[in-house]
């Protein structure tokens, strides 16, 4: 460019933020990643991503929906080699590492890997599983699945759903039937336009009589022609909010038959007399759900500080109005306001992190330990508590980090001002591919709900003097319930405060249940009269949890800057909190109303002090501006110059206007009339001279 | 359909909502539009769009940018008639209307008929104005404007835009010039490819000196060709989140000269000598801000409306769980946590709808007033106060009613579920549309902090006993800071309350302010240090200005069934924001612990109170099936079915697979096997016989 820049340029401010950070920002990162292995992982797949054509971002807001789905289709197909050829372990960082780059590409993959493939694993007897590995399942040579459960009026009662299996026992058959437009399957990913086979839910009847929903293995294609089977009637579902590169569809089935063994028969099985065996247990289904939770907090993290990666770097660079004439303009990281719209936010994202590295090694010890579980072991109550209480704490966990993540990333947005609202800021796409994640698998609200349902229920354990879970083992001390600050607001003040008022939530809901139980309603309707009380202690609780499980990664630590750093954002997390929902700690005097100003004031300084490293500390979160995809949140601080360079590139000017003599001409000729000479048409000269003068004439 | 209906119906339901509510709907409908003219004017703008094919909606989920620009101009060149032939009364009803429809298209008119004409009616000298309009910027036969205010680098920062307009003396013209890249023009509406003027604000420099920004029209385009004239660069600045149908662009001009009458000199002149005449007084410009900011109140309310007219009647036909086995499944809309997530939303949309109403008739009363003052009027420092106090709360009442609004929607779109993030929900594109109203005009934080700036001045002028004005005279009852409720929870008792928190919160704020004036800070620095709780002032004060506002309107009303439901909404808005803001409350001690939970409970029975005639509720919105634009709204229920259509016609089935034989094909053939015999090849009878004899065995 031949335009002179300001002094100091973006770039030198991005350079003067990171001169001398008070500690390393490699181990800070190391620290936030779980393992340096993870991190030199994440960065060798951030290169081979950046590399690969299938993977370019940056036009990626230009794409039309059918564009999109071709190019994610190439990336499903790039991907194949990995997935046969990589330990599972580094496999699953990859795909996290590429669900931050392209939520849309990591949604398809994931429905034939994770759902599909999770369906055979979880369902399917030890042959029937060897069986579909045979037929290619894994390296998607002969099968590509997808999972059909949703329908059109049902989403999240999967007991409700109304497409039904009916076992035919002459043809030794069961013929999949879609009985009414609302039984239609919707918003199946990869029906439209990508799967053979897909694992279909379906109302199992024998000899008329209902056994409840399973999953039948049905073909939809001509694997050959891809041409659709006979009875299979598939659509395209069309646009959605974001995650355009999936092809979600509807399927309708018209009596569609599929063998006998085609049933997933590890759990209920059906004979060739159609004998129904129904497993003796219910099934132990919390570990799959305990899987996806996991790595939908993980992801809550990881899409936050995506975002703020983005809105800390422009806010460092962007400056706007000076304290005097002359004088550079202030950085909008350099104004308390600015500091309060982003540091917590920032602080959250690291305790989300926190939380999902923790709880993946729990999902990892649960899986374990109930893989190698007998069913006579004498731990077995133990470790089934356990694990329903982390069942019940991770339908809390993904409720309120991906509300968080959500809302993150819309603050982010606005505090980017009008250029958050350009396509190319990456904002607009990133609340559009994350905003799913509030409704499916569980919509958030429920999900809060159930959670509230269980600490309901501790809460009547612990009153009973029952030994409670690890996650909820404070209501096992009810002096919590009247706890008092000591004035320090220290990290073990706030954790007290947290279990304090977390503890008296829980009470109040459980109390109200009971009320509604004592005046004759049932368990469900007392339940759900306490909805908003039971919202509001799995709200608190989470929060709580959150808090404690940072905590405790920190508490780990060495004694390093790097530790002392993570401690003020634990604080800032843990008192910020405790201002957005001061409430409850006044109304259960964990506070007085001195100490709650005193917060405030706490979480103004803490806010200035992360400012002081916001730059070294976002970039602890090793995100390559290939995943960032904004030139915003340019590493180098050149934003502008980017920002114009992307603009310039996704729009180059037309050939010719596509509607001026259409439209535009008919109404600018209307009545055209000649250019005059301004000044005389205008008389400008006189009514100058006439206003000067009755100014001085004091009218 | 062949498919059997389950019982009821969707429709069916819908219908029994509606059978006999306990209020007139039409009376209550008029009440919320301010007259029956203003209903009945409504409801014949619905009518004529949804006739006309440029307003087509149904469709537009699927258009690609340049697709909805072209069709957006189509829009604007049918509107011009009405803009000629209309009153500006019935046009600004037409077009607040055709906003909520589509809110691109109202932008893009906006901005030639808002902004640039705008620009010219407060800027230009009486012969300048009538040189213009003989020009054809009203009917556009001549001119079409664009407003080319903001630069990359300087949004809110109006002073510190850096385009210059030199004046040369020898010439008789300014030299309009983009000194560096962070200077360019960006996200002009209309500039991309629509516009052939600008009103161009850029630093007037005379014999060196620098004078402030002022307004140039210059001309962009040649009319008869549309060429860009010599020294304009143009380019477009391509996708956004939203609002795609505006050809937003930048605008370079390199030394582009325009006659010295262009300068809009009502205000600052510059003389054939360039001798440059200041006003005598700062600008009046609260009242052009004013009016702005009060139809952005007015579509925060129908924005929201619209969202939940959507959500509200599919909550009343989904349904999901039984209560019993072979019950009919419960309504969403019967379960108290869904009432918790809607009327509240419900209640507030109402709010801000009556506070629009008001607002623009204070706002009117102030034009007036300001139109015939005189500069000796007796009053002048009253009208003037009130001005400053009424511009002020409309900052807040922008930032905290379009947040509100932004929130609904998303909030809506949630508790539709997985439906929600279909693009054919229409909530996707109501927000995206929407989300940039949280930053234009004054990103809403700045604002917030201007309200909480001008309340901390309140307070100052209310401790010295002066009377304030009637938006803040709660400020001079200085009992009102000590005050309790007296356990009523009825309007009054919720109207002291939130008076008596705000003056709480407003003094904590001005107090922080003079102890940072006593330590000696500058009054700028004091009020940045303070800045978090003149948030926190600006906030809560706004919440019960609404509340107020609301609160008056139904007071003025006569006491029938209408009324008596509008208090009860106003009741339900002004305690759920009790709730949401609890702390406060307790905090300050209006409230104690126990009233608290009264609260609660009451915030639950009224919506469930509401939850009852909810459909009729929303139906008094008077939103069309066009307006809304969503299947899952329909009027008449037929929720699925509309869906279902709409899905289908905007998704054919393309002739041929896109990509089945680049990328699925070579995938599925890797390793092609045979289809077998399933059965046999999984051995599936001999398993079953052993997992049914090792269960026989109890392993």
């Amino acid at each position: 460019m031949a335009f002179p820049r300001p002094k100091p340029t973006t770039m030198e401010t991005l350079a003067m933020e990171r001169a001398n950070p008070p500690f390393n920002v490699r181990k800070l990162s190391i620290a936030m990643h779980g393992s340096e292995k993870a991190l030199v992982l994440k960065e060798k797949f951030m290169a081979e991503i950046a590399r690969h054509p299938a993977f370019k971002l940056s036009d990626i807001h230009d794409l039309s929906k059918d564009e999109l789905r071709e190019r994610t289709m190439e990336k499903f197909a790039s991907m194949v080699y990995f997935v046969t050829n990589e330990s599972l372990e580094t496999f699953s960082l990859r795909m996290q590492l590429i669900g931050i780059a392209d939520p849309s590409f990591w949604t398809r993959f994931g429905v034939a890997y994770g759902l599909f493939l999770g369906a055979l694993r979880s369902g399917a007897t030890p042959n029937q599983l060897s069986y579909w590995i045979d037929k290619g399942v894994l390296g998607l040579n002969g099968v590509i699945g997808c999972f059909a459960m949703t329908e059109l009026a049902h989403g999240s009662n999967v007991a409700g759903l109304e497409t039904t299996a009916t076992f035919d026992r002459e043809s030794d058959t069961f013929v999949i039937h879609t009985p009414h437009l609302g039984a239609t399957k919707w918003w199946i990913g990869g029906a439209a336009s990508t799967a053979t086979h897909a694992a279909v839910f379906a109302q199992l009847i024998v000899d008329g009589k209902k056994h409840g929903v399973k999953t039948f293995v049905t073909q939809l294609r001509d694997t050959k022609t891809f041409q659709l089977l006979s009875g299979v009637t598939i659509g395209d579902i069309g646009k959605k909010m974001g995650r355009d590169g999936i092809d979600n569809g509807y399927i309708q089935f018209t009596y569609v038959r599929v063998p006998r063994a085609h049933m997933l028969m590890k759990h209920t099985q059906v004979s060739r007399d159609g004998v129904v065996t129904e497993p003796p247990l219910a099934q132990l289904t919390y570990g799959a759900l305990l899987g996806g939770r996991t790595s939908m907090v993980a992801d809550s993290s990881n899409s936050a500080k995506k975002a703020l990666t983005v809105a800390v770097r422009y806010a460092a660079v962007r400056r706007q109005f000076s304290s005097g004439k002359n004088e550079v303009e202030t950085q909008l990281l350099d104004y308390p306001i600015h500091q309060r719209r982003l540091m917590p936010l920032v602080a959250q994202a690291v305790a989300m992190g926190f939380t999902g590295l923790r709880l993946q090694v729990m999902y990892e010890q649960m899986t374990q330990a109930l893989d190698t579980m007998e069913p006579n072991d004498p731990n077995l109550n133990d470790i089934l508590d356990k694990l329903k209480e982390t069942h019940a704490t991770s339908a809390g966990l993904k409720a309120f980090c991906t509300w968080a993540c959500l809302d993150t990333i819309d603050k982010c947005r606005q505090s980017c001002g009008g250029h958050g609202y350009s396509a190319y800021s990456n904002f607009p796409l990133m609340y559009a591919d994350f905003a799913v994640q509030c409704t499916w698998e569980g919509d958030n609200t429920i999900l809060s709900l159930q959670a509230g349902r269980s600490l309901v229920g501790a809460w009547g354990g612990a009153i009973k003097g029952k030994k409670l879970a690890p996650g909820v083992a404070y209501l096992n001390d009810s002096s919590i319930l009247t706890a008092k600050s000591d004035s320090s607001l220290s990290l073990s003040d706030i954790q007290r405060a947290w279990q304090c008022v977390a503890a008296n939530v829980i009470k109040k809901a459980a109390e109200e249940y009971v009320s509604h139980l004592k005046a004759g309603r049932s368990k469900d309707q007392a339940m759900e009269i306490c909805s908003q009380s039971r919202f509001i202690a799995a709200k608190v609780h989470t929060v709580g949890y959150i808090f404690r499980l940072f905590r405790e990664a920190v508490d780990e630590m060495d004694d390093s800057e790097e530790t002392k750093l993570l401690k003020t954002v634990a604080r800032l997390y843990g008192l910020w909190q405790i201002e957005e929902q001061q409430g409850y700690f006044l109304k259960y005097g964990y506070f007085t109303a001195q100490q709650i100003d005193k917060v405030q004031d706490n979480v103004d300084k803490l806010c200035a002090e992360v400012r002081g490293v916001a730059i070294p500390l976002v970039d602890s979160f090793a995100l390559s501006d290939h995943i960032i995809n904004s030139p915003l949140g340019k590493w180098d601080g050149s934003v502008y110059e980017s920002y114009f360079a992307q603009v310039q590139a996704a729009n180059p000017a037309p050939k010719e206007h596509p509607y001026f003599n259409r439209l535009i001409k008919p109404l600018l000729e209307r009545q055209n009339e000649d250019m005059e000479d301004p000044d005389e048409a205008m008389g400008l000269e006189d009514e100058l001279k006439e206003m000067e003068e009755e100014r001085r004439e004091g009218k």
